[in-house]
């Protein structure tokens, strides 16, 4: 059997947050050393407390949550409550999580682990806007040699943005993390929109979260309810697209995605385009190859895995 | 039975050029009151002669041909000789034309044509980068409110660019003349990359033009075999996107496109996305809507309708 | 004795425009072959008009003034009432002109003629926006290596900028136009702000042309009492800068000037420093040197030679 | 008599921030809470060790020194040995120092010193580019709160800038520091290009140090003798600028320096002018004013200053 693979997750918590921590918390195939809290869809005040939150839901009170970067390294902070509501996890009733952050700040953490553990060993799971990750990279650059590869969710290029028409709204909100991150030869595999969008929350599905009769399969389904409503009014789908569970889904069953190995480029000159991630998709240009990018999903093998895990909390 | 459109072609054959000069030419709909040729594909030498060779295959020598801006407005002129070979109009052996050219600009034609006939009565449809309708428009602001329509192919945002990962040619060509078109309040109507990809020359109906048995349908087939080596080759598909004819079928049956009304900007500020067309196609701004993008075709329509008129000539 | 330099004088009149065009007038060094009029400090209709009034107040009838371009080439027109007053040359009250303006358009009268002209006759002055030198030069690409050199009034980069903290008025107003004409390969002579601002029309020298006693004496200390309000008020210096005669005191006595030899870039790339001048004067890059920079002036000469000449008139 | 001021001074030495520490020690006005040393004109692991062998030059062996920075927040490292020479501190041969570096990080020791002490009680004086400061401004917004003022050495506007032509070597190397720390909120002296260039190592000057007889004074005439040759070479001129002890002698003598109070903004967005601070020295925006530019110094007074403390070593 396969050794579990040691992960961090970085993360704004966020319902599709939420879930993905739940599917992590759930795989025997993976050992989340510390849960890193950074803002993004909320500030971090509650990016943190969500973080702990889900894993109080999950039982898993042994979980180490850090809070880190509290805005973006150069821009102001943009966040999404008209998305996620005013609490990041509106939806469900979660109680006060009883669970103590860690005093460490996380950026701290993800270099003092990186350098700890051995090189190639761990995989940075960011959910959320790239702050802790390129933060971690400023302070330590040698860390990029020691991470084992970086998947996370972000972009978007065939489907467009979210948070302006060019970008989606995790590298939008720090496109200079973002910047550092895809510039810093650590292998990437990135979960953009064009992945996720393919990922729907049909409501067949949810029913298949709250038929589970627990507490973990309810609160999903409450928290996915309140979720799709966004995307389901703009786009006129049955369900919102789940994003971020495909990163943490890719490191238990990576045969539900396919992707291309190309290079992106995050747009930092531009305010039209600010925060675009720009792939090219065709190799039309020379330019260096820096990340794989995930463009196909089994949808139903990633709601079966899904589902199957959150059986089991 | 409706009055005629009059129109005035703006273009750099370019094979899918040179069919849309043909499917123009043979369609009653239409009145050709001038093409104005544009540096673009291939420079303008080559781009007014062949708008020469086109008209004498469609047996129309009384088609007035005008050449226009040797290069664009701002930046120096890129060409695409790795996609039309040569000549641009590589695949047939066209001979050279006896057409002569005429003597006046193609700027001065369009403004001054403009001016003469009654506003709101011609329509633009520019098939090549924007430098002369451009210049048309900042040598004389008042046939903006002059012009009934501009219906162009250029841009492409869910299907990406084609000359670099975000932008399309034409637009990347020009793309200071593409912000001067779509910042002037002319009404425009838009074929991106994402319509003209639906609109493929796969084999079965290039060898439907051949089987015509005349000698456009020949040349309409050899033309079509050129041009689609570059795109079949790198998308791997059954035939490569015809690009501009939809510009005039959208004249003749506009019922073949749908589209929507939308925020389009020229991206003028980065060289990452420069002459990228970002399309607020979900209205996430609040910028003001000025364009008709198009996004579906009937294709079995629109090669339909390409096949009855081309056997016209 | 050496021949007289044929001259096109490019202008957007403005006062200081206004002595320039007087002083080329009085100097039989000089044979203005015509004046083209662009959209700048005022609209077309009053700058095509105001070069007509100083022509009939030098009592030069026959000098042929053009209108040219009525907006800059891709950005919105931006003029300086604030500055020149609501007619562009108030101060002095000059009657309606009763000299007509060419019917042709300025930017083919600057193409006929150069094309006309033998190889490095002409001599291009302009003193406002470059529009219509780059649309001349888009026009018709052949001219720059017939072109004798551009002496041209624009920018600035020691001295910082007037319209905004880094650009100068004319660059500004039409930036491409300028990028245009620094990239032609056509020699420059700039006569920026850093040698302007060394020209002050100081109480003394005003009066200098009052006790002329002549009605072009009258009218130009008119036009300089109205023109330095503003940038005396702004400065607090003795007298405002006089920009423009600069341009044609070169080439009467270029003795009277210093600079150097350096590349200049024109800023498009970022709104908050859009239209800079970017003057490598101490040779940091490898960029090529396109344009000799003049940045001191003998100020008593060159007010010296004003007097003298506009007292011919 | 005054308290004394406690500073922290942020450097990357060099030859000037060395004889700027050598000033700060020797001023009793001045307690150097720590020196923070960042990646600049060299690799940080000469700064941090460059900075020690300056306080054992001093005879302050309990100075406390801390690494900060080994890289920019978003850009690649850019150094300047082709001023500074190899080591940095080209010139003197100063011992390698016995005295220890810190643990601590430099950025951590900023953060904590500020929230420990009390609000308005901490002077930050940066010598080199702005990673530190921006990255605790990032860590812990609260501190912009508590910092007394900024006085730092960095950009240039009438002067133009010295790494590229429009950008100052310390901002340039952080841009993204530099609008971080100058949209801060803090208040902001600024020592740019265009008071420094007025503060020039004679060799007179020079002399004064040589003569004082003792280590300092040689150490200070040979780095200043390293110094100056590359701007001597450069702009001809008796003597270098003498950049940084302008920030400490500002702190000692404010009478020294005369400057204005306006908008400062850092260039990001286009790479011609990349990190140029555009200062709105005439108030031709409206934007706020963030900063105290420093335009016009005393320098007779400044090196007679230096002269007087360095003696006191």
């Amino acid at each position: 059997m396969a050794a579990t693979q040691k992960i961090i997750i970085d993360t704004d918590p966020g319902q599709d947050d939420a879930v993905a921590i739940l599917l992590a918390l759930a795989s025997p195939e993976l050992e989340v050393l510390g849960i890193t809290a950074v803002a993004g869809n909320v500030p971090l005040h509650l990016t943190e407390k969500n973080a702990r939150k889900v894993c109080e839901l999950a039982g898993k009170l042994d979980t180490k949550v850090f809070a880190g970067a509290i805005r973006p390294m150069v821009r102001p902070l943009v966040t999404a409550e008209h998305v996620h509501g005013k609490t990041g996890l509106d939806g469900p009733d979660l109680p006060e999580p009883t669970m103590k952050l860690q005093e460490q700040h996380a950026v701290d953490f993800i270099v003092e682990t990186l350098m700890k553990e051995e090189p190639g060993a761990v995989t940075l799971c960011p959910l959320g806007p790239l702050t802790n990750i390129a933060l971690a990279l400023v302070r330590e650059p040698q860390i990029a040699k020691r991470i084992k590869q970086i998947v996370l969710m972000g972009g978007g290029f065939f489907e467009g943005g979210n948070i302006t028409p060019a970008a989606e709204f995790n590298i939008y909100v720090d496109p200079h993390a973002a910047d550092v991150v895809f510039r810093s030869g650590v292998p990437i595999v990135m979960m953009p929109l064009d992945v996720t969008h393919k990922a729907l929350t049909t409501a067949k599905r949810v029913d298949a979260f709250r038929k589970m009769g627990t507490k973990v399969g309810d609160a999903t389904a409450e928290l996915l309810d309140f979720f799709e409503r966004f995307d389901e009014e703009k786009y006129g789908t049955d369900g919102g697209p789940l994003h971020d569970p495909c990163v943490i889904a890719y490191l238990i069953k990576p045969e539900l995605f396919k992707g291309r190995h190309c290079n992106v480029e995050i747009e930092l000159g531009s305010e039209l385009t600010l925060g675009m991630t720009v792939i090219d998709w065709w190799s039309v240009t020379a330019r260096q190859k820096n990340a794989t990018v995930m463009r196909d999903i089994d949808h139903d093998g990633f709601f079966g895995l899904l589902a199957e895990r959150l059986a089991r909390l």
